[in-house]
């Protein structure tokens, strides 16, 4: 593993001031950072100058968590994505990605740049795809149409893109002997396998990846490696297909990393429970160590409406054993395009996930927040518990419609509250 | 382990039509039923002649979920806790225990229990508590009192009692040395440990436990042997206390076998997510593969408003890891009295925890509903979708506000659909 920790080139690209704001609020030094850096274990984007606040994603700091927004062919007023932006980013998002496919791209992604204060994504490819004439095909597009869209969305001063480089011609090709019950669920990932067996031809973005490196270093941006071939059902999770991408993205971290440009990696997706773990060390391994980036998984296909809870479970496990970002689900994922308070229940699920993770990943502070709630708990400060809840609206929401007669405890057990009970043999630390 | 599966004295107290019962909804043979009766790694209960539908709880069958009810000293209406009844039964509870302990509460277990279809619980100290006169003390309840509400609610037909015998002056000592952020947060262990107390006695729980067997024996009452000293916080969890209760539940639960008394037992509580599968491990081995049933765990402790979310977490690592009933955990819990909409979406959210945990369990006949459904994605098939979905009217409500102009997708990508796409070469399943 230590013969593919190409160091990156240089560091002229990640602004000195970026690596010490991460250092500073991940409670470690810079030293560190650059070190993580070095390793291709961490990345940095942003900068104390704006736009984005700086962000650090990786081995040893704090989960992070992002929320998707973004217009779609049937809903694509910009008013109401720039509102989701707000309430992600009200709700704790550490980064979000514009996933626009309907309306005017360009003028959206650099409105929501504008106005987006941490570390904003995109993914090139849709744009593309929604771009394209009514009367042309999906294998009319060129490979320098792929490569002039990913060069704007650099330009625009996005900071991470997501790019499906590993649905090759071969690692699609595993989908033939392995077959699944949902095939292709990445949109991203099914249109470039529908342009390769159109065209004949390898993945542009595979094919010319030099040429997306050339222009990432350019700009300074950083490659989310998508997961094109993602399984987005439990029975395909883990499959051949699956591991056949997961080789070529490994590839392409040592590329990048020899290249000069960060880089993370994506993962799945829906996973029994059971395959999670083992699925993250694999992919820690296979990828060295790149920060990873999951989206869910979900730990059942069965729950429409409720994916929040069914993400949070995967998650969870997931930053546990490793996992470093998490992708969002919201409660409208399977159904439709989420709306505010979706994207609102999403962030906090997923932040819950990233957090109950985090006490077990040992990192700074976290179980000091948990310490402090359950101490107001002890107390029955209700002021306290509202201030270290994770969301203080919703406590006083619901408290709120229940007063108890009791105004110390809560009308749950009302005088029978067991923190009114005080023993003589145990009292609290 | 195998010294200590001292059988059930006989089956004279269980209809052989429940077993029976249990056997074709589990898919397997009254045989085996009775053989995991016989080494007390299942408990049955309820009859096919009613008024509680056969369940079966324990290894090898699938996770069951219960739902608490009940009115509080801040809100006593009985129709309220009769529609959270229904609406808890409607969610899909497997089980419902009336914690209620304000108003008349016989009057109210005996109307729930008339309302209940399925297996119903009680916790009998709840109402030793508030039935004490105003100008009582908590060491003014004598052993009798105890004991005569138990054998109440055994005469009741109530299917189990949770009883917190294992909170003895021992273990509540470990509290002396090992301390907490949050002490004692049952309210039936705090209640008990003060009247240790005052009285300066054992619990009668414990050192009356005989005559508990006898009262649950005459009656056919399954006992849940309650975790009084169950961690409240994460920083409690797997403490001396808890440890020290476990070790006297073990006992507990040999003595149930050996007077033919079903039992099961519970467990935590507040727990960080890495000490969750090994605590299941320790909780099996230290009951002799009792039936477990877990209240959470809770993975944090900042989320009031969503503890829903972190049990489905814990929930669903715990039962993976082997436990076999999920108390549900509200929205509402540390806030307030869940109501109706509380009910519903803890259940919901027990449910889709206990079904991750089945699908890796390889509970017959789990994955193939997940399968069904990922298959139905596949073919854009909505109907089967919804007919599939864990809470079809949740699918067609966040549908309905949201419908996409492409009929066969949804609005999240509409006409660019990866379900749209058809590749030859991957053709599904």
């Amino acid at each position: 593993m230590d013969l593919m920790n190409v160091p990156l080139k240089d560091y002229d690209n990640i602004p000195t001031a970026t690596v010490e704001a991460v250092a500073l609020s991940e409670e470690t030094s810079s030293e560190a950072i650059y070190e993580a850096l070095r390793e291709g274990t961490v990345v940095v984007m942003g900068s104390p100058d704006g736009p984005a606040k700086p962000i650090g994603i990786g081995a040893g700091l704090c989960t992070k968590v992002n929320a998707n927004i973004g217009t779609s062919p049937d809903f694509s007023s910009l008013e109401s994505e720039l509102h989701k932006l707000e309430v992600a980013v009200a709700a704790g998002a550490d980064a979000v990605m514009d996933l626009s496919t309907g309306g005017d791209l360009d003028a959206i992604r650099k409105q929501i740049r504008d106005a987006c204060p941490v570390a904003m994504g995109t993914v090139p490819i849709y744009q593309v795809i929604a771009e394209l004439d009514d009367d042309a095909d999906i294998g009319d597009i060129s490979a320098e149409d792929m490569l002039a869209v990913v060069e704007k969305h650099a330009a625009d001063g996005i900071d991470f893109l997501t790019l499906h480089c590993g649905v090759t011609r071969q690692s699609v090709a595993a989908l033939e002997t392995d077959r699944r019950i949902c095939s292709i669920v990445s949109r991203g990932g099914s249109m470039l396998a529908k342009w390769m067996e159109l065209t004949g031809r390898e993945n542009p973005l595979y094919e010319y990846y030099d040429r997306v490196l050339d222009i990432c270093l350019e700009h300074g941006t950083a490659i989310s490696l998508g997961d094109g071939l993602r399984p987005g059902a439990i029975s395909d999770a883990s499959d051949a297909a699956q591991m056949a991408e997961l080789i070529v993205l490994g590839e392409l971290v040592v590329r990048a990393r020899q290249a000069g440009v960060q880089v993370f990696v994506e993962g799945p997706g829906h996973m029994p429970l059971d395959q999670i773990a083992p699925n993250v060390i694999l992919q820690k391994r296979m990828t060295h160590g790149a920060p990873f980036y999951v989206l869910g998984p979900l730990t059942t296909d069965i729950a429409p409406g409720y994916d929040h809870i069914t993400g949070a479970i995967g998650g969870a496990i997931c930053a546990a054993a490793g996992a470093d970002f998490l992708c969002y689900v919201t409660p409208a994922e399977h159904l439709g395009l989420p709306e505010d308070q979706d994207v609102w229940d999403g962030v906090i699920a997923s932040r819950i996930a990233a957090h109950s993770a985090d006490i077990v990943k040992g990192v700074s502070g976290a179980q000091d927040w948990d310490d402090s709630m359950s101490a107001a708990r002890a107390r029955l400060d209700w002021d306290a518990m509202r201030r270290l809840a994770i969301d203080p609206g919703r406590l006083i929401a619901v408290r709120g419609t229940r007063g108890s007669l009791d105004a110390e405890a809560c009308s749950m057990c009302g005088r029978f509250c067991s923190m009114k009970v005080k023993l003589h043999s145990s009292s609290d630390k």
